[in-house]
């Protein structure tokens, strides 16, 4: 992996991607005590940053591998944004979902054009399913974030952040993640290193879910106790890539950890200051931002919000029990 | 009022405007049966584009009137759009609000610095207060709609919706705005005929309160009933104004009236697919976007999603009564 790679990503996904706006509100500043600047991912489609991998993994794809069709294992903001991608592609794709995923996101993976295999939990083994039918069809995984092309195209969001901060004049500043496998913060970290190497890449994770966290302090792939129960699904995975993790480890600063209770008032203060929809998988780095500041160094801050894609009803809760 | 003064406008917010963006989603165009451009206005510093006019008419100012201080009738958008403006050139800033206004508005105008003056609708004459506080202390009066330069601030909106349209292709389509006393309809009116004459501007408003649209097809000033009742606060006014009329009539394309219940599921659409927060006032052109596509011509529609200033508790109501 390397910065050339995430710039041929980036080539390949001009005019396809939504360049997310660097949002900055006065009334953040003042309860995080600095500036805070967030990279409002939410925004991109398919609301979340996943569309970024799923694109760039498929352009990257010969044609008659393409045509062939894709692959994917998820029940949330990959199988979106795959199913996106390979539609635009025109190349057919298969989603792998476990039969109790949400039926909401159920529904708009098929309507991103996917063929949706659902599978039980207790008793199928989602592996197998996938390669009896990836043989069958000559179909190609896309992972979710242990994949070079995948770690690429989230990069472009790092190419991003830095020419955005380096348009307001940030030079020196933290930049927090939202990171469950890693591929997002790998990837930004790359882009960092090559255009802004004075901001930060720093993983923020859910308390009990901080593997990450725990890795970089340790220097081994560390894992969590539970792999389901929290509210930042989204973010939930066992334990660090194994291409992602290096990369961290080599770029990235320590960890930070947040409490559900925080999630919940970031995605209040999104909702109250920035207007707009932040899921809790994607709100870890903002609720950072703005309730861990000794955690934090510089006169500035970059939170990502990493994807939008939460139920009304439980939305509707996050707002009557915040304020 | 011409295309050089909102050309002079767009210089003087320039780098401290936020262009938003121009958002898409397939599922909008699915329920809409054409492609569907979101101009996220909702987006803009103070959750609308109020700020545009605000600080177009301020930083118009010569300094030593200017540094005498500004003052606003608002209680609402206008009110947060001006106090922040004025703050931001360290102009004082008084605005009058009346004491029943919603308690966050009148705490997010004061936290944009603005000295609140309120006034009890039933016995006192706002007027008389602002105009006695104007001469004591030598105060500009910024109008809310009915001043060329607030026009001109608006008018840069259209301008990046013309360059946004222009970068998509789009040579030829409505464009859709949520209008009260038409600053912002006439402003981007005036912004397209220069430089996007295929996109025609059409104003929005919700049932009961279509002042606008009766007096687009009478020709004359036409006022509503009702002053109250809607929940679309943000764009009940009671007539057109006398600027900003006569653009109206000579650019706009008839005007399009929606319901309370398309209201609310356009506000639905936009936290489905578009992860942004939208007002009932802000939602109305999205609601005949997606509602009302008989009366729209061409394969494109944008609506402009004005501003997304809703308390918390509406909003919850507004998920839990749509689906």
């Amino acid at each position: 992996m390397n910065i050339d790679r995430i710039r041929a990503a980036a080539a390949r996904l001009q005019g396809h991607v939504r360049t997310t706006p660097l949002l900055h509100s006065d009334a953040l500043d003042l309860i995080a005590g600095r500036r805070v600047w967030v990279k409002a991912e939410c925004l991109q489609h398919t609301g979340s940053f996943k569309f970024r991998g799923g694109w760039s993994a498929i352009s990257a794809l010969p044609d008659e591998v393409r045509k062939r069709g894709i692959i994917a294992f998820s029940s949330g903001n990959h199988a979106q944004g795959v199913a996106l991608a390979a539609r635009a592609h025109g190349a057919p794709c298969v989603i792998i979902m476990p039969a109790d995923a949400p039926a909401v996101k159920i529904a708009n993976t098929r309507a991103f054009g996917a063929e949706v295999v659902l599978y039980d939990r207790a008793t199928e083994d989602r592996d197998a399913i996938g390669a009896a039918l990836s043989a069958e069809r000559g179909l190609t995984l896309v992972k979710p974030f242990d994949h070079p092309e995948v770690i690429a195209g989230q990069g472009t969001c790092g190419l991003e952040i830095a020419a955005q901060a380096a348009a307001q004049g940030i030079t020196k500043a933290d930049v927090l993640i939202c990171c469950g496998g890693g591929g997002l913060t790998s990837g930004i970290a790359l882009a960092l290193e090559a255009d802004a190497p004075g901001l930060t890449p720093r993983p923020v994770e859910p308390e009990g879910f901080d593997d990450v966290t725990r890795s970089l302090i340790s220097g081994k792939r560390e894992r969590n106790a539970a792999t389901t129960g929290s509210i930042c699904d989204a973010i939930i995975t066992p334990t660090p890539g194994e291409l992602t993790f290096p990369i961290m480890q080599r770029l990235c600063g320590s960890g930070l950890v947040v409490t559900e209770s925080e999630v919940l008032n970031a995605m209040r203060a999104a909702f109250e200051h920035l207007r707009i929809i932040v899921e809790p998988g994607g709100a870890v780095a903002l609720a950072a931002a703005l309730y861990h500041p000794d955690e934090i160094a510089g006169e500035d801050v970059i939170a990502v919000t990493t994807g939008g894609n939460v139920d009304a009803d439980f939305y509707a809760m996050m707002l009557n029990e915040t304020a």
